[in-house]
């Protein structure tokens, strides 16, 4: 027989790659849910009246292989210039060790890894964020830091948010140093106007009197200011502090190594970034901000919080604290719509400080201060004018006229001046500079300062111009894990022992409802360690940043497109600033056309509690309308809502498909309604996932969504960030996207951004971008459709698989789900004690992540399996759901007490069934090899059954002592 | 108090994190020791008779920072020029799946794991192994494969010393195929003479016939041709097989997906690469060989063979079988002195086949193969002459005195073609190549084919060439892991299940005598993966290399300098190779000397086997030197040797310090006596961690030397390879040190190496030497001086805490040892009956890899610490042994019996302790947790103690069925 060739194979190869049903398995789900093709499955499931038509001449380009996106990718990178940037205003160029480059970013067991909300299996990262809040109130000597903030900007606008809570001063008023970055004061005074705080901005100073300044509940400084300077505002910090006030500081981690930290100052709250600790500056993020406080506000605290508690045995263990506080708890009451944290860049920072210890900190702060004082010298010498006394590590340097030359000649060098004025340039020191010379050299000669390379290093010695109050005397990081990992082999095992603690998508299936997690290909997540896009300052010059401006462009136009949206800000750095963005845009376009009393923004009440929470924190009142017994809107609630708001209705904030995983049917009707009665809706995407290439948010009535990134399109969840959730809208609400004083361009492919800030870097988090457009690129339209098409069988198929042994909650007109479903426990919890809660924590013993808890319906499980797991797994996780059902009724039956059986008892650990005692009525086997195929690849429990509520009463947020653990 | 601002610090950061040991650390060593300093411990331990003096005007540059070293490296990256390669001759361009590159070859689970031999907690790199072999035994037809050999040229020259011992022929003939790689000719002639081989280079044909070429022992046949040529070779193989020869296929494995395979073309031997397989070229190297036999060889094979036996619960297990066929056992009677494997590379290119899949395999080759043959096509319209009717990949193209032109213009496109003659070019397509029309036009138009872009993918498919009868019908990949993890999801989590088994660097220290398993850095490893590095073919132009070329003659450099050598070779891509390019290096001066009765090589009795296998086909014959009481070689034994051998003296062999981990103090004396009667002396450099900055191989009497970049330069182990051991030599060598026939030059930074060649490649595995590079210029000479004090003082602690538990076998005058120290378990086996065995295997309960077993002394663990363990973990090993010491205390009590006691039942498996039946008389917690701290972070051995006897006698060497593990 002669050799049959095929014709060329398409470029599909990446979809088969990231799907994870080829098509034999694809064939067999279908026959198991009684549909003969994809097509007919996906016809029944999603509404015709939603389906979108053909898009014709598609933005998206033909599916690239992963070698051709990647070289595209190298093509862009390529357009990027990289230089020694000095601009500062909060980004420092810094070293990240290779070993925590290799080990963390790079590795999939951290940065695959879910929030840490099921803390039995996420113990390895709990320590690493409690390592985190440790490094960040040692340095900021307060007692209590959160793991994380989004950035600074946003961390100072919590700061303020905070102060007014807490604060027992009637006035409205928040003073804001002028010394503040001026991306900050552009997110404080767009975030104050729209909750009507009145924002002062004062130039502060030693001379500054607080009575001077008038009644405010609270104030920010910046330490040491935008300009370098140093100073000490005690003194200021305590005629606020003493008519009510709270002090918030924005503090420069690293400078706390040498100067007194805000805790010492009087400080109330200190805020800041983590960046400079080993996280590149990636044109603007993401990074891991911080926000620390005093004794007494803990509970105050916005964001995630680590706290010890102890397991069912008593041992120590990590797990979220207090997250009574959250948005998703609180809803319209909540303070904060804060929900995702920046856990990978945290976990990095955190790392930084643990394999430099205390004093290799002290050491490059001390290296980097010494080249500012060293330049400053010069400069000096040279005769040229360095205006402050003062400072750490960046100098505003004056020559006359002469700035913008200075900066020109400069950048011919490879060298980015901050600019200032015509007369200033702002010299920003860090790291990657102090101590080569030769650079030092190239840094000081456009400002007329002769090269002494090498003199630095002789006996030449400039004192340190920090005034003698301000040095610090305190220690910090004197705990073990800062003293311990200071070679790289033990920092690379400290590494790996943490991972191995956790349960990551590298293990197995993580079917998380809502939560889309998906593979994170190894290609997607290569660029985004090239140094190209890795060290670009976020206020670079344009020119600069040529690659990262058209990939950020083409990604807003592939991302308008499957949304059928017009224009697409990317700066939202987690899916709630993008619904804060969208908000704050509708509101702005009310406002333009005069209707300011539009305030009312209507919610359905199985709504995620972070969208009523952005609502409050865009200044709107929520009313929250019915669902149905299915979860689909109630038609009448909402006509009775909107006329009961009448010219008030600034929104309708919907989640398609529903939150509980159901296509409804009416959901034109329901846009229609909104916008017949004069408001705008907003359909926030994280449900994305079950649309892409069948409907377009844009197509059935939406205004303006957010989508999150994180999910449908393949940024890692990072352990709990980074999130990207850029906002997409309609050409009306354009002008009122959110735009950045420092952007290169508020130009969107031909739309201009002009709302204000909501990120601290312009383009929020663009060195993960690469991440979502090699995704694009690889799947292509086609592809993203197919994907689309595959997450819906799968949750069918376990729907269908599961539906005789749990209720599956909710499904559409034809019995189908979109691509997740509620399997309801509450049958089986009032049958037989056996709760949510025990299910989940046995799933671990079954090698499981839970799926979503009690969301959004307490009492049930949330499954979302996701395009890219195979049959394989899928089968394994409906027979171990079908086991535990088993095993419920065997407690049911009475075979094991309620209140000793593997499943109250779960999660067990290797220590439990190793122990010579063994009173249980089950065996050991039984306990941990419920299934045999577990015998040769178990993921151990580290610890057993947290207690939540010991934890929340004996608040302990810092790394406790080794002899905890003994 | 004002700030204090320490000075600015050296560049030492790095080595600070190499050596795991810090100041304070080292002092309270010190002072164990009862020493005040590193100084006077060296003082005491190095012999003052070989320090060395300083050197002046060092070749070594200062130590680098990481930062600065990754810029130099970046520098030297960007004047490589890497344009698409149709060069071929057994390199091709491949795509190295993301998933496997990150999860594997930049995974320290994987890159930093030792040579399997402790199979109890090797069973992930095991069972890839397996893999491999079942790949290349599907693929090639044959009964049993190795894993792997060094490079397909070496595995030629293994496939011809195959033939010779197991042929029955009295010939002392082999006849090679003409159409062989020219590099692979230029190996089996230089490697035959060596050994008295008559080596006969043939065209082969259709129409030759057997007896024509007269008896041989047995032929290599290249298939496809490295014209490309395909044709059916069975009827000379069934006539070469007839007259008692063995029949060497030398087989492209991709085209083998789609042409017969060599066993059913009735080849007894098939040898090749596994490179495009997913490995980069690399410039070379490393990539895995491999060799396969008929049934009834498998006995006979060289290199190391996985195999499946049962473990203590009778469950399958992965072991090295065979073992008594190694090198280190058979010494001088060794037929093969292969040590080490490319076990990483062999790694990915098996995860390419369960990747692809056989589908996968098979559409691969058929787009490489359809791009070939529409090339052909086009040329052949174009009327441009393609030699050969049938091919697979490769074409011989005729442009009559044009070959030279069309080669620049195809250069000037970024197309390398391969040259012939003035009136030939060879273009050989691959995976990279296939589908990318634009590509092809560029490829073909400097040949005068028009461009047709776009033409194949329509209707225009010309048929394959491929003769029927020679068309594969059989299939291949059968095997389900083939046929299981082709989504990335999957695949990212086999990866992770196989690394979650085995025991690397990354858990803990493998405190290896002998093979120094130190730190690998992440900043070392990071260029590799670079594509100007790792995508260059091997014999691309001069000009295209200038950035490796450059950064080999650096390493030279470095290298030389620090071994008081004058040049050096690293073109030996394993240590073994090392060691023969030595010997033959000594063979050739003598011969050049009209000496050529100069064949003895005394190698002392301690020494490592592969010493003498080496000297045997380097064509010497060993006599043996006795050793003293402590591991010195006995002098008078030596000088009796040497007068006995008189003229035939070639060489003395010698490792310093000795195997016995012991500086000798005679070695100058050694050295003279031996130069005195002519004889040349060769120093096994595998323990120069003991010497850096101490002492130099050329200083005390050397003349040549190997080193091994794995071991003293932080090139990782891989889990059993890639090594590297260049050779090092006085000037009077360097004529004689490997040369290379495709060599861009065969100068060595003022040397010329004119001697044959002994890789397959002019520089060896070029692609890793950015690890050693890096290593060298971020510790500079003194930061190596420092690990090698850091090295003695760690070896001499643990012998200082250890000896009163086990005895320490061999110290020097001082009391002290070298780099590592042997500790004898003779009296504790011959008191409780515990044996070294029990000791290791008791370890992995600790949570430690096994110290080197019965080498260079039966019945003793050999342990080498390195500089990289800091003291915690130097302390947590010195208390398991110590404890283990006990629990054999415990045996010999009676406490427990001698054959149910902790260390006889040793590694215990989790499945173990959790069975509920526990009949042993200690309990599953001092089974499994002896030391509390395990508790918190244990290892858990996926088998228990493997029956090496039953592999051996049921032989089973490719993947077991999934029933196996029921």
């Amino acid at each position: 027989m002669p050799l049959d060739l095929p014709a060329a194979a398409g470029a599909a190869a990446f979809t088969a790659r990231h799907i994870g049903t080829g098509p034999d398995a694809q064939s067999r789900m279908l026959a198991e849910l009684g549909y003969d093709s994809l097509d007919a499955l996906l016809t029944a499931a999603v509404p015709t009246a939603i389906r979108m038509h053909e898009v014709v001449d598609s933005a998206i380009p033909e599916a690239a292989s992963e070698r051709r996106a990647l070289a595209e990718l190298r093509g862009l990178a390529a357009r990027n210039t990289v230089g020694t940037s000095l601009i500062g205003l909060g980004y420092a160029g810094t070293e990240t060790p290779a070993v925590i480059r290799r080990n963390v970013l790079e590795n999939p067991s951290w940065y695959t890894a879910y929030t840490p909300y099921q803390p039995e299996i996420s113990q390895g990262r709990l320590e690493a964020l409690i390592n985190f809040q440790t490094m960040v109130t040692d340095l900021t000597g307060l007692a209590t830091a959160n793991a994380s903030m989004l950035d600074e900007g946003t961390a100072v606008v919590e700061g303020m948010l905070l102060a007014r809570r807490a604060s027992k001063s009637a006035s409205n008023r928040f003073i804001a140093d002028a010394e503040l970055f001026p991306q900050t004061l552009a997110l404080l005074a767009h975030r104050a106007e729209a909750v009507g705080i009145e924002l002062v901005v004062a130039p502060l100073g030693p001379g500054t009197d607080a009575t001077e300044l008038g009644e405010a509940f609270g104030i920010a400084i910046q330490y040491p200011g935008a300009s370098g300077r140093v100073w000490n505002p005690s003194a200021l910090i305590a005629g606020v502090r003493a008519s009510g006030g709270l002090a918030v500081v924005a503090a420069d981690l690293l400078a706390l190594a040498l100067i007194a930290s805000p805790g010492e100052l009087g400080a109330d709250i200190a805020v800041g970034t983590t960046q400079r600790f080993g996280v590149p500056m990636g044109f603007g993020g993401p990074h891991a901000g911080y926000l620390a406080v005093r004794a007494g506000l803990e509970r105050q605290l916005p964001g995630r919080l680590v706290g010890v508690s102890v397991d069912a045995a008593g041992a120590p263990a990590y797990r979220l604290t207090l997250q009574t506080r959250e948005q998703h708890i609180r809803r319209e009451k909540a303070t904060s719509n804060i929900c995702t944290a920046q856990v990978l860049l945290a976990v990095m920072a955190s790392m930084y400080a643990v394999y430099h210890g205390p004093a290799g900190i002290r050491a490059i702060a001390s290296a980097v201060h010494r080249t500012a004082v060293n330049a400053a010298a010069r400069l000096r010498a040279s005769g040229v004018e360095v205006v402050h006394d003062a400072f750490f590590d960046t100098l505003l340097v004056r020559v006359p006229g002469r700035a913008a030359e200075a900066a020109r000649v400069a950048r011919e060098a490879g060298v980015l001046y901050g600019s200032v004025d015509d007369d200033t340039v702002r010299l920003a020191f860090d790291e990657t500079i102090a101590g080569d010379a030769a650079l030092l050299d190239r840094v000081l000669a456009p400002l007329g300062a002769e090269a002494l390379a090498g003199r630095e290093t002789g006996s030449w010695r400039p004192a340190s111009p920090i005034p003698e109050e301000l040095v610090r005397a305190s220690g910090y990081l004197e705990h073990p894990v800062f003293n311990t990992h200071h070679s790289e082999t033990a920092m690379m095992r400290y590494l790996k022992t943490l991972a191995d603690r956790d349960y990551a998508l590298d293990r197995g299936m993580i079917p998380l409802g809502s939560c889309t997690m998906k593979l994170n290909a190894a290609s997607e997540m290569e660029a985004i360690t090239w140094p190209e896009f890795a060290n670009l300052h976020p206020f670079a010059p344009r020119e600069d940043a040529e690659g990262s401006l058209e990939l950020i462009g083409q990604l807003e136009t592939w991302l308008a497109e499957v949304t059928g949206y017009d224009t697409v800000s990317l700066q939202p750095n987690a899916g709630s600033q993008g619904e804060l963005a969208g908000l704050l845009a509708i509101r702005g376009y009310h406002r333009s056309r005069g209707e300011t009393e539009r305030d009312v923004c209507l919610i359905p009440s199985s709504a995620h509690g972070t969208n009523a929470a952005s609502a409050v924190l865009a200044g709107m009142r929520v009313v929250v309308v019915a669902t149905g017994e299915n979860g689909d809107v109630d038609l009448d609630d909402l006509r009775a809502k909107i006329a009961a708001n009448a010219e008030r209705l600034a929104a309708l904030m919907i989640t398609y498909p529903s939150t509980h995983g159901v296509y409804e049917h009416e959901v034109r009707a329901v846009a229609e309604a909104v916008h017949e009665a004069g408001g705008q809706v907003y359909i926030d995407g994280a449900n994305l996932n079950a649309l892409l290439g069948y409907a377009r948010f844009g197509d059935f009535g939406g205004d303006v969504s957010h989508l999150n990134l994180h999910k449908t399109f393949c940024i890692p969840h990072g352990g709990g960030g980074p999130g990207v959730g850029p906002v997409a809208a309609k050409a009306h609400l354009a002008p009122f996207l959110p735009g950045h004083p420092m952007a290169q361009t508020n130009d969107h492919v031909g739309y201009a951004h002009d709302g204000g800030p909501v990120s601290a870097a312009p383009f929020g988090s663009p060195s993960i971008l690469p991440i979502s457009w090699a995704y694009v690129r690889m799947m292509g339209a086609a592809g993203l459709k197919d994907a689309t098409a595959a997450a819906v069988l799968a949750a069918n198929y376990l729907a269908a698989r599961l539906k005789n042994h749990y209720p599956v909650l909710y499904t559409g007109e034809a019995g189908l789900v979109a691509h997740e479903c509620i399997l309801d426990l509450r049958p089986l919890t009032a049958s037989t004690g056996i709760t949510v809660d025990d299910v989940a924590k046995r799933l671990v013993d079954y090698g499981f992540h839970a799926p979503t808890m009690s969301f959004p319906v307490a009492g049930t499980l949330m499954v979302e399996p996701t395009e890219s797991e195979d049959l394989a797994e899928l089968d394994r996780f409906a027979e171990a759901m079908i086991a535990i059902r088993e095993e419920a009724d065997a407690v049911a039956r009475g075979q094991w007490p309620a209140d000793d059986n593997p499943l109250v008892n779960a999660p067990h650990t290797a220590e439990a069934v190793v122990a010579d005692d063994w009173a249980h009525p089950y065996t050991r086997e039984q306990a941990v090899y419920p299934v045999r195929s577990l015998v040769r690849n178990k993921y151990w429990a580290p610890v057993r059954r947290i207690d939540q509520a010991y934890g929340d009463r004996n608040l302990v947020c810092a790394c406790p002592p080794p002899e905890a653990f003994a």
